[in-house]
């Protein structure tokens, strides 16, 4: 099953705030419970973001198929807008819906733009599948049989339309007969990696051990793990890489411990009008999200609170960016442009 | 208030499994049920197992006390022996019970020894907030008004009998004037630092901002982080500290960004026996900490869990270590061994 695809006229996708206690479908009508969806993080990850992006502006189309030509572009362009906006980090929300842009301002009418959409939406989220297929192969050249690896976050099948990214590499070293065990560090405050990654490898019956975040450094001194694998919500031309809070920490321990640090990502996670990760704009979230955790409170509630939900890690402490058009290694500003589509 | 204490023939501590949500004491009037408390983390942080270790002692001689003097001591004995054993990485415990193990042996008859274990569980209590308070002042030293201090864990006044060695450090400076701001990690899994550091340091009006264990990377490459803090549980001859995991993850990142790491313990915490820290025993407690949050489940249930309570942070990473002796600097096998008793 797809994390996120159509049924008739509506956008479904598997409720991600649910998991693991429930694997509940949340279907969305409108663009308003589409952007709902997206800011509560039922559907997450930056490439399920490219393909939410690209079904949300076909639910606009659907809703104002019946406005002249110029109301529709009007009211379509306005809903794009605020889709592209609902999360700012990841660069692949406003990727789909600028895809969709360039067909609903290319078609004649109306009806033409509705059936346009929803291939071009169709055709991101078949895409992103394959995608992930051939960035998976290629990261897999990476991994060796015996390999313990770490991965934040989650960058799996639950963070794109299917397959993964990170947990795509790692879905396609299993495939190829490799013996890996995957380490899940849980990624505070939001806890994907418990509830997602590792939830989505042990349906998979990829061996894999939780641990907290704080417990990544002590593991990597054991000697337990020799690779890092994490997806990407945006990467800037230079290679500089924003991911979940917390990446950065990992990459800076990786470092310490001589560890290979790769980030798995398709293309459109590059941001090629960006030179570095300075400007990358980190959302911050409602700092209820590390006080409580599903309600029950965890600390004084009136404590002051930073929440960032990214940060950058620089171009310095990656040892390869895994793509569906290769790997790219050091330095990136040369080996990115070469997939520049 | 003292966080454990003699009322009575009854030891009385604030349970800390209870706090941020309730305030709440808890009374023990026999071994076992002391014993329940230390690993339960009713009564945790390395003083306050000190203090506690010595009070257990109390409790059985209370027990034991209507027996002949051989049987006293056999029984005494073998309890003193099991509550030492209730936790195995914190010094202190032991430290606390074999100064108790001393008094009991010196003396005639099982009165005699009920007071005089009496008399040196309060001494070992009133020293350790004597202790705290001269290993707070000798720390300020290194404080500057306008310093961002992370802490990990708690090693606050809940930690010890009263106020506290890594907090003790930023209470001194606090009273001696210092403006300074102080960032607390929650400190997964059980989240001492949100729970009790966030908690003490509210209610004394000292400005603390909580942050997740994954951000401390972020927040030291923004510049707010000047100093890092922390308690410890172990310190071995040459310097190596065991602390609450998650600790050696906080001193790799403090040298990278080159922020002085240091660590706030009372000499009563140094373990002369040892000389490196692959020696300290690593408690391993219930995955069930890391899988669910006060009975929330927060992973799939049956997910493979690494819990290590502690890890073990080398001395090349540590810029000082504060007792109540001084300030030891590295090399640290020459420097510590001055505070030798």
């Amino acid at each position: 099953m797809h994390t996120i695809f159509l049924k008739g006229d509506a956008v479904v996708m598997i409720d991600q705030t649910r998991l693991p206690g429930s694997l509940t479908l949340h279907t969305c009508e409108t663009v308003e419970c589409l952007i709902e969806a997206i800011q509560s993080l039922r559907v997450r990850g930056a490439p399920a973001l490219g393909a939410a992006g690209a079904y949300g502006v076909f639910l606009s189309a659907i809703a104002h198929r019946h406005r002249t030509h110029e109301d529709f572009v009007r009211a379509v362009s306005a809903d794009a807008d605020a889709i592209a906006s609902a999360r700012p980090t990841a660069v692949n929300l406003s990727w789909g819906v600028d895809r969709q842009r360039n067909v609903f301002l290319a078609v004649a009418t109306p009806p033409e733009a509705v059936t346009a959409l929803r291939q071009e939406a169709e055709r991101i989220a078949e895409e992103d599948v394959r995608t992930n297929r051939r960035l998976g192969k290629a990261g897999a050249a990476l991994i060796e049989s015996g390999d313990g690896i770490l991965t934040h976050c989650n960058a799996g099948a639950l963070a794109c339309v299917g397959y993964g990214t990170a947990l795509g590499v790692v879905r396609a070293a299993v495939e190829e007969g490799k013996r890996i065990h995957v380490y899940v560090d849980e990624t505070r405050p939001l806890c994907q990696g418990s509830r997602l990654t590792a939830w989505e490898l042990q349906e998979e019956g990829i061996p894999a051990t939780l641990i907290t975040d704080s417990m990544a450094g002590y593991l990597m001194s054991t000697g337990r793990i020799h690779k890092v694998v994490v997806g990407a919500d945006r990467i800037a031309a230079n290679g500089d890489v924003a991911n979940k809070i917390g990446t950065y920490g990992v990459a800076v321990l990786a470092r310490h411990h001589g560890i290979p640090f790769y980030v798995a990502a398709p293309v459109s996670t590059i941001d090629y009008a960006l030179s570095d990760g300075s400007g990358i704009p980190i959302e911050e979230r409602d700092p209820d999200e590390v006080r409580r955790w599903q309600g029950v409170l965890n600390a004084p509630p009136e404590i002051d609170v930073l929440n960032p939900a990214f940060d950058v890690t620089p171009a310095y402490l990656i040892s390869s960016i895994i793509t569906e058009e290769g790997v790219a290694t050091p330095p990136f500003e040369a080996s990115l442009r070469r997939f520049k589509p």
